[in-house]
């Protein structure tokens, strides 16, 4: 159970969050990925997302109306993950010269048609140069009524952990990217080979928010105890939602959500799995703990698994595999 | 009247928002810095500012502290421009590897300080890796009641235009510190002379913004018809209060606030200090325009300038020089 290796940075960004967190004025203080404000008499739900290139997309092979579209999503993601709506987002762009009208046009395409398809209202956008690369920043603020916000921090020992949709088919598809960027690279006449991963690349390149889920929970009548976004990996959300709660928690390697396509490529590859589905990242899903007595009303939702359960400090954060062994959790750096 | 040299990126900032604005849906669509949200039934506004590593700051000479600072203050003045208060501030940063603990503190307590001096809530904050640099953004809301909003668009015909604070001092620090910076990679023997400019070199690194003058302004009962920062130069913001609201401009050069010392300093290295005040830029001072009614109360305001007043659109966008002659006044394009 390793981490995806570390892309920079020699510093933990959850330690130095931490370090911080005592000039932090949110009411959750950093009990969420998002922040909760009063302003006046309304909650509003603020968000913000830094996407920069290298790091967090290559544009060798990352179309730029995707990469619009996934930043919104993104964003949405930290809205979804306090249970709110998301409303209205600010986007701030650097953009280096060798960007053409047209390349700017593919990338608010995204934007624009992200905003659309989930009624978020663009609300002002800003446009400067940059020395070193494409930046794009996104703010969005959500609304959420009081009864029904989800903390990072609230969940309690024995509660159900579930999460949405697959796990690790996002970050396969990033593996398959980025494996035949190598073999263009050495040889430019060799056209890339995709046939049959679609799904994988669609999940890395264009993921779609699990708002459906979000409605199916709403008509079972399900609030969530706490809730966190994946989009850094499952461990990393998961050693988040523990320690802020105080708890430990078990997981089960069999119950982890994998995509048979997934599962296959991966061992193609000669990469376990599991691994890839605990600390890849990249997977647009929401991970949230639920009493036990509303595992009656969720144990038939498709689109939800139930993968363990919360237990006390104490116990450590830990997987048992399909073998029946024990290991530590892992969470990523960054 | 040349404009400051472009620094990147061969499309205009202002053609690129105005052709994507029919997809932007604040309140007041592009007519001011910031975007005006109606949450349930409160007023926001909303503002983001994107500072990237070698165009918004050198770290050669830019201390992080004052960096932190520095972007707080910026994205301020996007409040400040619709007669907001700063409220709530989230910062999403970007480092690469090089960045040591130290470094981090240095940057983040000038954001702290800013942000406590001014009365604004840390409400979250976020790091990441970087592979190209430093790059901060700051996502900032703000409250201001209905009566006292200011867009971008109000002015009218013969209102006089007024200027907070003085012109070119920012800018002239920075081009004093651009020249140290040569002279001391040419020769790094050669100690950096700053003696007497600590003025300039505060306007560029550590500016403040105009808080004084907006309680000014609001005891003695004057509400701006129109506003904007100049922090992209005052040419360009005058440009954009005569384009939103379809209006001409005349400004006289004898009127531009220019202190003393940056005068003398730009004639020492050749540069005319009027194209500095209208295209320096990094002046953290507010633009705005004022009914005629309002000149009694205004003129002896020793902080504010009347520089000239709104014509109509036909009369152009013009600059009267000392020796009498008319030019059209040029803007930046970032």
């Amino acid at each position: 159970m390793t981490s995806k290796p570390q892309k920079e940075s020699p510093i933990a960004k959850y330690k130095l969050i931490e370090k911080y967190s005592q000039f932090v004025d949110s009411i959750v203080k950093i009990c969420s990925d998002a922040s909760l404000l009063k302003i006046k008499n309304e909650n509003v739900i603020f968000a913000s997302t830094l996407f920069t290139e290298h790091i967090d997309f290559d544009l060798s092979y990352f179309p730029l109306k995707h990469l619009g579209y996934k930043i919104i999503v993104a964003t949405m993601m930290d809205i979804f993950a306090m249970n709110g709506t998301p409303k209205q987002v600010r986007m701030n762009m650097a953009l280096s010269n060798r960007f053409s009208e047209e390349a700017i046009d593919e990338l608010m395409s995204g934007i624009i048609i992200c905003c659309s398809k989930f009624n978020i209202h663009l609300a002002g956008l800003d446009f400067k140069p940059s020395a070193t690369g494409l930046i794009i920043a996104a703010s969005m603020t959500g609304e959420v009524e009081p009864d029904i916000i989800v903390y990072k921090n609230g969940a309690k020992e024995n509660e159900l952990i579930c999460v949405t949709g697959d796990l690790g088919s996002a970050y396969s598809g990033l593996i398959l990217l980025e494996r035949e960027k190598k073999v263009f690279e050495a040889d430019p006449t060799q056209q890339p080979n995709f046939i049959g991963v679609d799904y994988l690349l669609e999940r890395y390149l264009k993921p779609e928010p699990p708002v459906e889920i979000r409605e199916v929970l709403f008509q079972n009548h399900i609030l969530p105890t706490s809730m966190v976004n994946v989009n850094n990996g499952l461990a990393t959300g998961l050693i988040h939602l523990c320690d802020t709660a105080k708890l430990g928690c078990t997981i089960f390697e069999e119950k982890l959500p994998v995509e048979l396509l997934t599962f296959e490529k991966l061992k193609e590859l000669g990469i376990v799995a599991t691994t890839v589905a605990l600390n890849g990242g990249e997977d647009y899903e929401l991970l949230f703990t639920i009493k036990q007595d509303d595992y009656e009303k969720i144990k038939n939702i498709k689109e939800i698994s139930v993968i363990g359960y919360m237990t006390s400090e104490s116990s450590g954060r830990n997987i048992i595999t399909n073998d029946n062994k024990q290991f530590e959790l892992k969470g990523q750096g960054f």
